[in-house]
């Protein structure tokens, strides 16, 4: 589960309808028809910007959104170099034999490619195509989200205006002008919450999902590639670490400094 | 038929016209002057704004929004693979009685260069210009529509702010001020309306539309080089499929895998 | 003339100038302070915003706006073809007779320096150096109106706060306050006219008609190196078209079948 | 001084102070404390916004608004031509006599590298270098100005809601409402008039005034490169007035073609 | 620490609070139930917006926006150009003695590598691929606070709406119509001055710092990779001076000229 997405909702809503209780009178604030002009709005005009087979994929994305990569990028290169170590051992057909025992299918798959004796130009291509077009798959999940961030303050807008039009052409008693105006009001609210509190930041996670599978994709190609071209398991490891380089100086100056001059050494 | 769109559009005005009778008093929402100022206007604007050619094409941008490609990227790729298939086993030359049947013009295109002899260079310099310049247009009828959202709030807000100025230099009696005001935000009502329920998604569903065929044009150009340059059908395959590549890890890991031993053992 | 940006502007003014009469009571609408507020906080904008040696060439780009390209693709086509003809049967220093029937200089000089035995290499080079710069060049036209219809509603907002200050500061009667706020919102709707019917859509059109003209300029760039590299002129066309390709599926893939057949057997 | 700069900026101040003086009573919209809260907040957001070391550069940024570049392109063009014509006659080594007349410190950097024998790779290494992090500190620049022109318009509204919260708050007599949000809306004035009359167009000044620049020194970087390789003085004349080729097609067509023939002529 | 900031925040907080205390009764804008709302909606779209572990480096950032980066840029030339005259003289192993004394682990990791012997190729990768990463992660540090920043402000949005609302619904005495409203337009308030004082200038200041920073690391990596091709220390210095070329004219100018002199003298 992400807890981020979790603790933020949670947050978020907790503190808004709490807002709303202790003002008191929190029933004015339910009102179904703001709800079906503000989600049905945005849902209709979410139907017109995309496609059925793109819209079908909103339950996954809140999915992905609301669910953490388990893939921690220090055991893929962890795999990475102890594959690099057995093909420079005892040859790269010898990897046929761990395939299956690696969880990301594209890593596999490219794995797959290097056993099957691929060459590295078409590995590589594949690879790089494949990775071309998730990524804009990806954009285009973070699209649908986007689109409906700016849909729903719009048609909480336009179901305001309704309201208004509705509350002041029948304007006969000033005083009931406030109350009027209330209702009408609370179109426009149920539209700001929906777009800052889920739609917007939801398109954001997706966006830094994506970016963080797209790192770890690269970091598998370039991992992939070298294992291919048979390369000391250090240099491999050294080069894949640039991927992620921390940035606290103090440690990992020290650290890195003493990998670099094994590896190198070796190397040499 | 694209169902999205009239699914979205049909949603739209249910929620919103029914959200009006509701409220009763429909007939308040009427008016011809603020249809003219928001529709006419935002038409003004976009005749200034494009050249009549490009205007012309606005009713057949609606056909598009309006309904399916039916090009299947599956069905590309098998034809393309079959064509590899042939020609590798009879010849380029015999491609020429295929061609007839293939239904894209723009792979027929592809083809008939293959079979005709052009070098590779310029069978990829021609069809990637076509491609190229098909995204210009493209992106120009995005653009009409893209614009028509920009105007049509735009145009709602000058219609109220005429209004509201003949409405207050009037105005004697204050009590007529709400039933004033009313009619003049029912302009910017219609131009959020329109705005949000057809020009902007409408633009949008032109660009998910252009990206489609693109991703289905690049697959074809990688296809059709590939025939050209004699390469195993099923290396093909494996390539064009990297254009589409699902992402339901546990399905395709299996999969795919069997297909790429498959392909790559009889390469190697 | 440029039809559309004409029929644009008329039907804009005919439309807002008939709702206000339509309103009665118009000449409440006619406000000098707030036309020079509006027009002169433009043009003092834009005036600081770019330089004099820019700022002459509104005119000339107004009368871009309201004319016609009469460059026609299909002619320069036509055009570069017969002179590849030409230049293939009797050489390319006969050119040097068509060049003054070539209306369009930078044609002219494309062929000229073909004539005058310039290196492709060097041909290319400034033939895109002129493009890339006029493209700068007409990308800084489009700015200035861009930055107009960004300015002036900016100034009518300012107008406005202007107004409602001195009607509000000096608000002894409440009585007078409709028509207070009526005049003062009449800058408003001057910026937000201005803007939508003129600035912005001028702009746009200027982009249009830019694309337009590099892509014509790219055609010709292609035409020019492909004569001067002695290439078949079917070929030629066959490149050429790939500029313009229409999108009809029908007519399109039948035509242009016919004409590859023809072009590429002479080749092959 | 650049004309158009201060012209801009008196007519700007002339306009709307004088639309304040007809309005009588100019004396309200005097307030030290609206100016200290949007020239102060804006100056505080861009404080944070940027280091101490880039807002010292704000009076030389400011300088270089109201000045006037004295680069003239064409007499550059010249000074290029006539060290190509001596370099070619008397050797590169003999322009070391030139360099102390030349105004440009760039230009002149280029002619000493040149004079002292670097290779041409590096020449134009260091001189792209030099002008690529040259537009970085002009990009800078403008950010700074961009940056001021979206914080003066939220901090006239922070003012402004300031002022209306205490207004409001102590509201017993509904007749001071007006005068009371007169006052408050002076800083949302003052906000926006800052922001579009100075930050806005000043910015945008600076980007035009950058372009120009980059643009004579990419002129440089060719002109000193073509002399370093010993090219026709004629050609590099020809292939520099390709960066600023103008655009009137009468005069220009029939000029250059002459010099065209002229300069290719004594090349072949 | 970055003075800059302070200064920036400290100014912003002295003139707004000082303006609430000039109108009297101060107490009135300070409302915990606002702070909330805007605040934990803030954080709560933050939350959703990010993953944890992104979040976790708010503190850290907030510590890059507070400090000075003490890096100068004229420090790291002379220590390249040292290292470069060492390396020439005694040869590029010597080197390793000097590593322990670099202050910058990327400057340290980038001469070990040198020392270590690998090859050029290997270094201007890792090295380039580390300097990518951190940009990338400097882009998303950014990103926290630009989604703060937008976020705040519809925060405050949110709550003035609900403050409205419960106030107009239950009005039954207009007379305190005017301090509900004071109430409700508090929390747009300090969604306004968190956004404009805080969260926006604040990933203004990262993006500069990180800008810096890259700069700085590019200017690293061509002297690491010169130190490792052998050149001449003074070519070198004048490569890397024109990363950081200063644009006072004058003095330049003459500075430059004799160092340039005396660089290309020795090195011809």
């Amino acid at each position: 589960m992400n807890l981020s997405t979790v603790i933020g909702i949670a947050l978020g809503i907790i503190l808004v309808v709490g807002a709303i209780f202790l003002g008191g009178n929190a029933i004015i604030f339910l009102s179904i028809q703001s709800i079906m002009i503000v989600l049905g709005g945005t849902l209709a005009g979410t139907f017109v910007s995309f496609s059925l087979s793109d819209l079908k994929k909103i339950p996954s994305l809140l999915k992905i959104a609301f669910t953490d990569n388990d893939i921690d990028s220090d055991s893929i290169i962890e795999i990475l170099v102890n594959l690099a170590k057995k093909a420079r051992r005892e040859g790269l057909l010898t990897l046929e034999q761990d395939i299956q025992e690696i969880d990301d299918p594209y890593l596999e798959k490219g794995i797959q490619l290097v056993v099957d004796g691929t060459e590295p130009e078409l590995v590589k291509d594949i690879m790089e195509t494949k990775l071309a077009y998730m990524e804009g798959r990806h954009s285009l999940g973070k699209g649908i989200f986007d689109k409906m961030g700016q849909l729903s303050p719009a048609f909480g807008m336009i179901g305001t205006l309704i309201g208004l039009i509705q509350m002041l052409s029948e304007l006969d008693d000033p005083s009931k002008l406030g109350s009027g105006m209330a209702v009408a009001l609370i179109t426009t609210l149920y539209g700001a919450f929906l777009a800052n509190l889920f739609f917007i930041p939801l398109a954001n996670k997706l966006k830094v999902k994506s970016q963080e599978e797209v790192l770890i994709k690269e970091l598998m190609i370039e991992g992939i590639l070298s294992i291919q071209a048979g390369e000391n398991p250090r240099i491999i490891e050294e080069k894949l670490q640039a991927f992620l380089s921390k940035e606290q100086p103090g440690e990992e100056a020290s650290e890195e400094q003493v990998d670099t001059s094994r590896v190198v050494g070796e190397n040499a």
